[in-house]
């Protein structure tokens, strides 16, 4: 994993984004910076942003599902996920792709009407199904490659949020 | 929410800091970095900057009402507020520039003596309201195109201790 | 407090760092970023430097003394200073001058012999009485200006052992 | 510890890293940003990257030897350690070339088939003696002149994952 220079794609249309029914997205790295804060005592603890909470809130009541799909179990994810009434919450896969599919079957939505956002290896087979793949400045060349878009934002700090802009913007338009 | 240029308005001549008699902010974003610590334990946590603290306290202990407006209620917030004497402190309210409206009805302080601070859309009515909209070089575009100033250091590390700074500098001079 | 362009002191030479006996320093913003951890439990936390504290360690094992002198009592900071065994640790002191005073009256080190390190309005009387008065990049212009010395690196990430080190290789030379 | 230029040594040849046969490095600035949160209830944290995880659990299952060497006893490193199943676990051991030595005697790895990650001066002695030393950004010119590479993330944000990717893309190569 080497830190290249940001591929820089074409702004997705917002005829796209208008039909995106579903935004599922990785956790560590995407909701957060991708660190854990582990504790003497063994909590742990991650660092979640109030602009991506507001945003994934207003996406939902505009209509478009939220699911979370994590690799790695945390009880610190499933109380952020309770906080914002994520009902879609599958953790511990690292076969994302698969994931992802068994909520489009679930839900009778088209990968094409899907946006997944993650930042590392195991999330490209989820990128590539969906219809825009999403990922963040920090992550790797190899993911890069496979995003329709990079957010300006970081992981952590409001990247979900600006996807949650454009997805919002889209239905004003 | 896209990142754009930031704006580059004119300073706020001292005589309009002068007349400022309460100083409100949101919470997230403007007294933090936007991020919430949440534990696997449930407990959350947020960093608040100790130099906004004594900046806070001698606004106030130089006649400058202050008070905090936050969207999510948040016990590490209520904790901050009381460690640092802040008594009007309201939380749960979205609508930023309703709950200013009542501090300035209880306070009988006009609109134009009033400095607000916030970060996201939902601040932008009571950053109009307010004599001075004050907000932070990570808000959105369409946050800070309404804003009348814009700090130049971060939520959460003394933005808002300029803002104090600026007050304070008012009086003196 | 605004943020201004960096002034940049002529290097102290190393027969003044020789001469140090007192190493005095403020805690929040020094030791650590200035941010303070508050928890919905109330329980707070701050992060400290471990390059800082290994420094500390060598600085005292040397024939450096070595004190904390903080504004804002924390149990956290007293935690950190039990950890690196240090003992003059006073707390709850805004007259940082006067603290530094009683502690050079305590061990009969003079002023010139002192090396004193802040980065807020009440650490600048600290900062002139001290032989040496260091301050950190993050610090406003007022305080920076009565510095003899801006750190390369930020509080709580290695500012502190930039000074031990200077310390210390006056010691070798 | 001065901060200064970044040395730009060669890239190292893809078939030195196929030798790795144990992939050892110090913990705080490594595997964290080299800070310890400390509560006021004494319970200290630390931030760990999920992608430098991910990486030292394919480097394992790719047949490398995986250790830690800390300084510093921490409960929070010894719940990562176990998070992630890492069996070699020394703590408290500033002398990190002996530790590695012993490390070396216990597996019969050669010295040159190993590669040591580190960022203060204790660590000085193990980059030496590893077939591969490696730093990272933060660390001081005194340290950074003993490494064989310098990774382009920093230490806590996926520096180590830069190595595990460098050591497996040299196995299927």
């Amino acid at each position: 994993m080497t830190v290249g220079p940001m591929n820089t794609p074409e702004p997705i249309p917002s005829a796209r984004w208008a039909r995106i029914r579903l935004f599922a997205m990785d956790v560590d790295g995407i909701l957060t910076d991708g660190r854990v804060f582990i504790g003497s005592d063994g909590t742990e603890s991650k660092a979640f942003s109030v602009i991506d909470g507001l945003g994934l809130a207003r996406v939902r009541e505009a209509g478009t599902e939220v699911a979370w799909i994590s690799g790695r179990p945390s009880g610190a994810t499933a109380h952020r996920a309770g906080e914002l009434k994520i009902n879609r919450l599958l953790q511990g896969r690292n076969d994302k792709a698969a994931a992802l599919r068994e909520i489009l079957e679930e839900t009778g939505i088209a990968p094409e009407d899907t946006c997944y956002m993650g930042d590392d290896l195991i999330d490209v087979p989820a990128l590539q199904l969906a219809g825009i793949g999403i990922s963040v400045p920090e992550a790797c060349d190899a993911v890069r490659r496979h995003a329709d878009w990079i957010t300006a934002r970081s992981g952590g700090f409001g990247a979900v949020r600006e996807i949650c802009d454009l997805i919002l913007e889209s239905r004003d338009s």
